[in-house]
């Protein structure tokens, strides 16, 4: 015989050892919300558990219509307090939606996917723990915010960055990448910058991923790999495990950052601009996401006030070419030594030769000079050099890592009056909806999704807000924009046509979104391959046996929900 | 009531359902593994299956002892083969082994981690699919070799580069990758530069990865990330899938590539040559992986029939020292346009400034120069120029991702007399153990570990050979070499007692290494946070029930192997 006694036999969990008081009560059928409720407060008080219909509304207002409501919001401040508040939920079968804080508009804000579930709201978990200097990392919980992080890498003599996205200063910075967000600098791809997972499993097991995984090993915030299989990819776009903390890699503060901006004159020369700038994204010349938007998107960020005008595209257009904006804008940024960017910028120039109609490289005294004389230089240029200033100052603070309010501006398009000096799209009720479609770096398909996207959201009346983002090497974001006035009747399904038409279309065309709002999972769902979503539910299932985690895989629990006793 | 009607309920699958014949025959507890040879000699044909023990044991010979036996090696030649025998094993519920070329020297070659399971053995699936020289991605089956896949991007204009290892050129790319293998190049690490795993699931189904999973999705073979969570990471070092195709993003060559080479003095200068290169290896200056090795590990690349001379440490110290090494020698390579690398070549001279003793850049041309003044330069120095040369030129192509047989050379370190042109570890009985932990990118740790690993290897009798590997930004990798004679009694269990105490004093140190061989295998799972390692076999359970893969996880069949009838 061979030796076989070394072969570990591992039983299979089974769903009724893991379910000890539903089944003790002899039901494992229904499940005790109310009774869930009373254990949450003991856990994390009674603020912390919001049930009132009225507050669960203020809490997961929208920028799009048919969200789903919440039975409930739980505020867990810890670590310990979430796995209480999860455990819980797994004894009564009750789903919950893990948030960081809610800000993921457009896709979804603080809103689960499914009716009735519980959201599960991490901002109160807002600790900036364990910053190493020396190797660039911090330890973060769900609530820190892109602000916060920004301003305390600051206050901590400013030698590391983060990577920030248009999104609110008051957006998670875990909450993004877990969606696997993008920014603008080289470490636009977050996802690819962290490490050293803790997560909340459905039962309540708690899990370190990468080495972290080896009690006591030293390496666990600064390899990206422990030894065996990886779990991380598990939790992004999943909800499968709440995460509770992870390392994020920060981009140490360059010598020397010089953003360019760039104009085409014509639609059809974004096909050249993508093969020129291609080779140079591959082989890591231009290592920073680059921006490319067409008017109607740069309009929206300029001069959102502008969408309630009762313009036609032609006015607009002529208002977006006196700001001197071109059918693409595009913008990035070298980071460097001098010599480094200097290099860069020379081959930058040769290979946009000829393909657009202007390429400036502003550096921060370029800049200081240009907002001092914003006023004769527009006078002499006659253009609107106020206001491109106003354009330009924020974007590239994002590009050196500094995010804010005034991006959140762009979704007020379509609103009446000017914006706030902050908008708040979920309570100012902007319409708001994003279709993301990843295209390969070629010029031709990016032209083509391109195009496409603003056929569709001009034969739905929308403006044509097309943005290419270029946040990965060999990939482009195609990032098609709806915006539009909440508060006017009808809006809201014109709006969801619109996108619904964009899904189909770009569907027949293979090319499928990077992440999808709340509203699409169903669609995420049914364009899988069957075998390999019943591969992801067999995993899902044996990490979630009650099925209270994972609604973004089109997961429920598989006991039916009572009513919160009113 | 709360709308639940659109809650998905998925039954959990039951082990029994996925069993149909065994369950049928009314045996669960049993296999067969007689009739299972005797299915995959249909599907493979008859040479496709090895049973007969001489044959075994010649495909699975090895560098080191008390490696577990196999039963049967299968070779399918395509994926449908695969799946073929994948679903055999599944019925008779006889575990399998995925290895794609064998040649992993010194961490298992072809051998199974546990005995009598089946070898599944896919170099006969040695296609190169779907070149893209646009986007620079390659489409690989896992009996592709480095070598093979150089030579075809040679003959296909060389526009792009592999990521060679020092391993043979004979050893498989994904075999590499899957392992998390490294190389040479700003592509080191082999597992940031692919994407779109199709895998053979333990039931034979079939599932394509990230964007791979939405059939006719255009950009799976250039965006890393699909929609929704990512299941990449369960197949790497873990074989819970057969992988049998997967994209490689490959490095474009770049206008200019200049290697470095230098030697510290004293082995105490480590600690601040770590220093000094990390700002430079976070930042991106430096983006290749650099090798810093001791003279030890030096001279058994430099000159492997030395071991045998019976020379003492002062000795061999001064054999290195007359071939112009010194207590470390450091390599690397800057990549670029020539400005980029000019740039790099000042900040690098900079940095190391005070640090180093000698600190060289080759090019193209100064390597013809100094081959062919080898002689008299030699002479001139007194210095071996001529062997220096020979070590150099092997891994300056390897920098340009050229591998070569001449790496493996070292193994023969303790053998009698020189080493063939051609060393062949496993067949030339050379005894081989790697013990490679990661350690954080700080000279005082790195310098430990390397001093630790030395000392170990010394108090064994061993040449203390360590090399640090940089191929990570904010790690490295301390790589220990156990080399000896497996012909000369005793030796094999003073290597093991060797590999033993440095797996406990690393444990201690907190340093876990990147990769375990097959005898590691039990020691990593009990390493492993308990928690961690449920959750890991919940999901292994889910998509592999019977437990015929996976074995690196230390998992078995449920069910006991019969002999095969002799």
């Amino acid at each position: 015989m061979s030796d076989t006694s070394a072969i570990k036999v591992t039983p299979m969990p089974l769903l009724g050892t893991m379910l000890p008081e539903a089944e003790a009560a002899g039901s494992t059928v229904e499940n005790h919300l109310s009774e869930a409720v009373a254990a949450w407060r003991a856990i994390v008080g009674q603020a912390g558990v919001q049930t009132d219909a009225s507050a669960l509304r203020a809490s997961t207002c929208q920028t799009f219509a048919n969200a789903p409501s919440p039975s409930a919001i739980v505020r867990p401040e810890n670590a310990e307090q979430v796995r209480d508040c999860v455990s819980v939920a797994f004894r009564y079968g009750i789903p919950l939606h893990p948030v960081s804080t809610g800000l993921n508009w457009g896709y979804g804000s603080a809103s689960p996917p499914q009716d009735g579930s519980v959201v599960l709201h991490l901002s109160r978990l807002g600790r900036i723990l364990g910053y190493d200097p020396k190797l660039g990392t911090v330890d973060l919980e769900p609530g820190v915010t892109q602000g916060q992080l920004a301003k305390f890498l600051h206050e901590q003599g400013g030698r590391h960055w983060i990577d920030a996205t248009g999104a609110s200063p008051d957006a998670s910075v875990i909450g993004t990448t877990l969606e696997r967000g993008f920014g603008h600098t080289p470490f636009a791809d977050h996802w690819l910058h962290i490490c050293n997972l803790h997560v909340v499993m459905a039962d309540g097991t708690c899990i370190q991923t990468g080495f972290g995984a080896m009690p006591g090993a030293r390496a666990a915030a600064c390899h990206r790999w422990g030894a065996g299989p990886d779990l991380d990819g598990l939790f992004a776009q999943s909800g499968l495990g709440v995460v509770t903390r992870l390392t994020m890699w920060l981009m140490p503060a360059p010598e020397c950052t010089e953003a360019f901006f760039f104009t085409c004159a014509n639609d059809d020369d974004l096909a050249q601009v993508i093969e020129a700038l291609r080779p140079l994204r591959i082989n890591g010349t231009l290592r920073s996401a680059m921006h490319i938007a067409n008017p109607w998107k740069a309009l929206a960020a300029a001069a959102p006030g502008f969408g309630c005008r009762g313009l036609d595209q032609a006015q607009l257009l002529e208002e977006s070419r006196r700001m001197g904006m071109g059918a693409w804008n595009g913008s990035g940024c070298l980071y460097g030594s001098a010599g480094q960017v200097a290099d860069s910028r020379r081959q930058l120039r040769h290979a946009l030769a000829g393909k657009v109609g202007r390429l400036s490289f502003v550096g921060e005294s370029r800049l200081r000079w240009a907002q001092r004389l914003a006023w004769p230089l527009g006078r002499l240029m006659r253009m609107d050099v106020e206001r491109i200033m106003e354009l330009i100052v924020p974007v590239y603070r994002l590009m050196r890592g500094q995010p804010g309010y005034e991006h959140q501006r762009s979704t007020w398009w379509g609103k009446p009056g000017e914006p706030p000096a902050v908008v708040d799209p979920d309570a100012n009720r902007c319409g708001l909806l994003w279709w993301s479609p990843v295209v390969p770096l070629d010029g031709d398909q990016v032209a083509l999704a391109a195009r496409t996207a603003a056929e569709i959201l001009t034969a739905h009346s929308f403006l044509p807000q097309v943005v290419v983002n270029l946040p990965y090497p060999r990939s482009a974001l195609v990032l098609a924009t709806i915006t539009y006035d909440r508060d006017r009747p009808g809006e809201d399904s014109r709006a969801e046509a619109c996108l619904s038409a964009l899904r189909d279309r770009f569907d027949s065309l293979g090319y499928h979104p990077y992440r999808y709002g709340i509203q699409g999972l169903a669609h995420w769902r049914r364009s899988l391959d069957p075998a390999y979503a019943r591969i992801l539910d067999r995993i899902a299932d044996a990490v979630d046996p009650c099925g209270i985690l994972g609604q973004k895989l089109g997961r429920g629990p598989r006991v039916a929900l009572r009513h919160l006793p009113t």
